[in-house]
């Protein structure tokens, strides 16, 4: 069961409008590593943990932040999405040499031309559950195995891309209400990184889980003459360089090898003939 | 520029026809965590690569080597759906008892209806671009940041998600062939997951990237006072007896700090009034 | 911002597992008409909200519970998924009879190729973010418009349909814990249907709005001919009978009017010719 | 079966080419509550109607003029895309301080940048079967549930939406034509709005259906003490003014209730370990 | 503008209800080559042709018959669907032999099981506007370019992948009644293969549109050395005995070469370094 | 397997910069009919080949062309995107005129507002899996049936459109790099389209597939009396001029016959009545 609380986790009050980065922004909501999904990941990830309690809590704990979180950028988004030039200019512009140029456009006309229409038209001036081009946000993005180990990279990998995104955006933005907002949320992007990496270390020392993922299958169950070479597909071999071509594997199992010219270890079967009830095309 | 050639890096023939498992393995094929998605994520990123060429090189290897993958599993399924029931069975049974209680469905009806029906009426026997469940791969799916640091973290996951995934697929099967051939694959995601971390440690040694990712963004224009917070946002602390919460943070920055009882920091903002022209419901 | 009790709204637990049954229940988790549409459909209005504190704290109120529902169900199905059988039965049945009718199937293996298959390989026995089909939940689902009224007759339908589904499920399922939890959410739902009717007089007897909706636009800028016409374009007139053909309209502005025999009013104009950048097919 | 009539039900020209307000009418063409939901939406309705009647050809002559909406929009796209600028202006700016501001940007440049990619490149200067942002139409947008009382609900909310974007759309554009097309659409919009309503009047008037929505499904089997109960999740009782929480419910089977400070019922139980072959993570 | 005859192009009722091969059928009506894609394609087509009337009018003729060809399609389910097993079998099988084989299943539970949990919990027992897995129809599947040519070859396909799906799903189906309504749609699909395939004729003899499409685009403008060249990419040269490697094109304007050891034309360019606003991974 | 050569098919460097171009050109990468459909069409359709190997071979030669062309518009993009305009532009335009017009907009701010957000956010300057409006490449746009005719009428769909598609950008583009780039891939569209027709000849030659499509199912079980009937369901008999109304069809197997007046051969049935477990609509 959840409450909500009448505060924000963070604020600061937009400037000006600006629909342009209300368009952009959508990315950091609904976008593939938006707030949506961690919150979404991390909730499903703790509603089906069946480990121990410190972790169920602790995925918990970070899903309810991350409900505030599209609360913040939804209240950002309210503010620059008000007063949006939603109407063409009709007069015409007087200055000759400008018509010429312009066609009689103004700043609003363009804004108007490349905001995101559905800010207008379908949600009235309120953030969408979509991304900066408009596609909505949907459950595939949603990772939640039962395997804790596979899950926190992916949350590492998460946050990883989700500071990412919302750096860009800081770069891109001049807002100082909105970069001081994003301030806040890289911050915890920075937080929930390490938070991540630390509870990988946490399982390994619980003795929970390791690499390879999943650590509880055998490995004398696998291909093991495979299990560690590197093959090198595409010519030349710069990437013999790579720690990854050579030396102990970070697993702690196996040396790497490189093997330079490569070769398929199996036959190209002949395919079974077609059903003729599948009418498709068989050999004669 | 790619050159192909008619072997299979590893192979052995399913010994029976197996519609129900064809329709599992889907997900190894054109899940998010699939052949599909490796191999097209491995290419974005190493055609959008702009750092040094041992990484690029080896993103391509990598990549070219998946091409190879989906072959490997296309072949697969053709041998599953090889002779796949496609017909009612008519007779009715005969023995009165059997007929209460099946009603007349033989084994072959059950398959019939439990198969996925596109893998008959739509690819004739072959497999499809899609997940088990018939959802389509889509392109949301890939993860290229130009970020190598952040992408690579991506690609632990994808191999971690993937080994495990075929890993419980083989628990499932028992066809020998099959098992043979996914012994192979879950041995090449030992390597690949191997070969991601040891490329974040090659990132690290070579001075490019670091934690928290981005690295290169200033961490004083953060907001730091809560880089290293723990908020306890789920009733109880047991979240507080873990790694995250107390200590040095692993990327050697900070502090973790664990809030009990973590409060808003800013007051929940008065929306602005809706803008007439779009009809929207206003305070009176 | 928000916190987490760990308490259920309410809860029966599962007699047995059911792993088809749970594969049905993703339906009411993720379907277009889940917890998930109506718990986001619901903050996104109230975020996005510019009208009086009272609708938006009750559709915040509304809105908090529904993570709760998906809670529930989530609890729910992990018992369902409980010891799912996962491995295809080796020993083929011994009687002679048995085998001719069933091929060696039993219970596990049908149940095992009918059940959604992502359940064991993806979410590793838990509820996915997804409807009964696999297909995911997406944004596009989510009806926030800024217009109140437009909302809330989206809400009372999201609840019919949420409780429809919800007893169709009631209906086909025999687990009296599955049944006992079903039975409180349709109740709820009751509630959230009688909410919303509510919540629509409410608007109108406060004067913010209206039939038809959005009532602010002047109906004198419409074309009033047109707004009361019942046109007749399937053969019969047995669509004659019903009150939306006869009498004062419930937005009490016009009269219905019944076109036996409608014919357009305009004609259909000649297309522009092609520009010829576009190499599209031109007249000649 | 159908028959075409080459009338339109309404039409007035565009008075010149403007591609940036096609891209937003996609809309009304494509969007979730645009004419592609309604006219399919009408139909399944209809085709899979098994109530009286006069039901089932009122859906299939509103269905039926649905099908000409499309028409008339797609029509209109076309005089819109007539003439799209679709060549970068090479000359650059003479005017020097006109070159510093612009870059040699003309308005052609302008518009060429923000129309939808698609209306060039994919349709040749023709509506596509999307929404504003390119996001296809898809067939999860129907609602057809066999239940009229259900189906009707969700019929007002796309009348209502539907006519709330088709009014935005008329507020934003200046184009005469493309108003007086609007202002028709509009209209039926009131129609068609009021007449859903007038069919769930006459669904009660008939005894075949009533609240809560299905009526069919006795309420002594939910979980009664929790139909009319409202909990108060969000911070401030704001909602408490509010008719949904006094008085006797709109179905007249109960009284609202105002619950302050809501409990959950239920304990949190404890999830079952998860199974070995899944490789998840268990207790230690 | 649009009217509705209540009469049905062809039908014969089905024997028995098969909820099973109402599944299946389902690619029918809303899969990629369905009849939702044929009859909204050539709609598009229609509505966005500016070529000459004979044209336009055929294209819109058999898009009027396709909307007939769905509701035939959605007849035929709803008996289909009719009396589908809804209800888990409470009794035991008693017999302990069959107890320890089905544990109890009926055949009931088998087709309750496998069939699309969708007909039952969202239609209600009717068809849904998506394919055999549940994946809803979209607006992607319809191509509508503007030119014939193209737009008949993708005609010529719809009808070609549409015939192969019903003849597949024919050789599948028992049922007499649904195997005759079957023939029907089967014979129409021969009707517009043929059709597709003459107006391309048609287009040729008009003058109007020819090889390579689009015939418009001047020749000397492509690269013409690489325009008849077949590359020889994949080991061994089997390819080279078909028709595609020598002789004279079907454009009629130019020799098939056959290019045994192809080699690229040119140099893997340096990428260009990253912005460092992306915080994208450099050189050093 | 497969293996990659660091040479390109052809590749002309862009002279400049250009972020709206990328945008579009998005489309022959990830849109329908983009090299992302072609190669994995081809390939499914190679790998899924039960025919004879020179048809098998020959789809894998030219699905293994098609990876190269990603990755000679990926480096393109990478080019199109360096430099982008990334921040909005500060200082105000000085000019009173110009500042009344433009409000202080510079091109800069007019292509970052128009760019793709996804190209600096996501990809940070890299090609995307997506089409031209964001939307994402996605498995429903492979075909790959198993009859090779039907699949080989889809390849030359797919190169028509595809060209099409190209010669439109090709128009739209003013950079002579990037043009004469586009001219190259023109090319190899013009010899894949020459190529699939060939292959159509060659399966009639080897008798292996004819018309309609497939051509082994026996037509006598159709119902022939419709084969060849042309129905006129659209007002006006323009349709009647057509090739298609008249003459020996092109399979040569049925003469076309025009019915003018065209009626549904059978009556529509009365719906049976709904389950009542199902709650739905009936009677009474």
């Amino acid at each position: 069961m959840f409450y909500h609380k009448k505060r924000l986790q963070y604020f600061t009050k937009p400037e000006k409008p600006d629909p342009i980065l209300a368009k952009k922004m959508q990315e950091l909501v609904g976008g593939p590593f938006g707030e949506m999904t961690v919150m979404m990941q991390y909730f499903f990830q703790g509603w089906n943990c069946r480990g121990p309690a410190k972790y169920k809590d602790m995925m918990l704990d970070i899903a309810t932040e991350e409900i505030g979180h599209i609360e913040m950028l939804a209240t950002t988004m309210a503010y620059l999405l008000d007063n949006a030039p939603l109407e063409q200019q009709e007069e015409a512009v007087k200055d000759p040499i400008m018509q010429g140029v312009m066609g009689g456009m103004k700043a609003e006309d363009i804004i108007m031309a490349s905001m995101n229409p559905q800010h207008a038209t379908v949600s009235g001036g309120g953030a969408l559950p979509a991304d900066s081009t408009g596609y909505p946000w949907n459950g595939r993005y949603v990772i939640a195995s039962g395997n804790l180990m596979a899950d926190f990279y992916s949350n590492v990998q998460a946050e990883a891309q989700g500071r990412l995104q919302a750096v860009r955006i800081y770069e891109m933005a001049n807002d100082p209400g909105v970069k001081d907002t994003l301030a806040y949320m890289i911050a915890r992007d920075t937080m929930h990184q390490n938070q991540w990496i630390a509870a990988i270390e946490e399982l390994k020392a619980d003795g929970l889980k390791n690499l390879p993922i999943p650590s509880s299958f055998p490995q004398e169950r696998e291909k093991q003459h495979a299990s560690y070479q590197f093959w090198n597909l595409s010519e030349g071999t710069e990437s013999k360089e790579g720690r990854w071509a050579k030396g102990t594997a970070p697993d702690g199992k196996g040396e790497f090898e490189y093997i330079e010219n490569p070769q398929g270890e199996s036959e190209m079967p002949d395919p079974p003939a077609p059903d003729p009830r599948l009418h498709s095309t068989g050999k004669q």
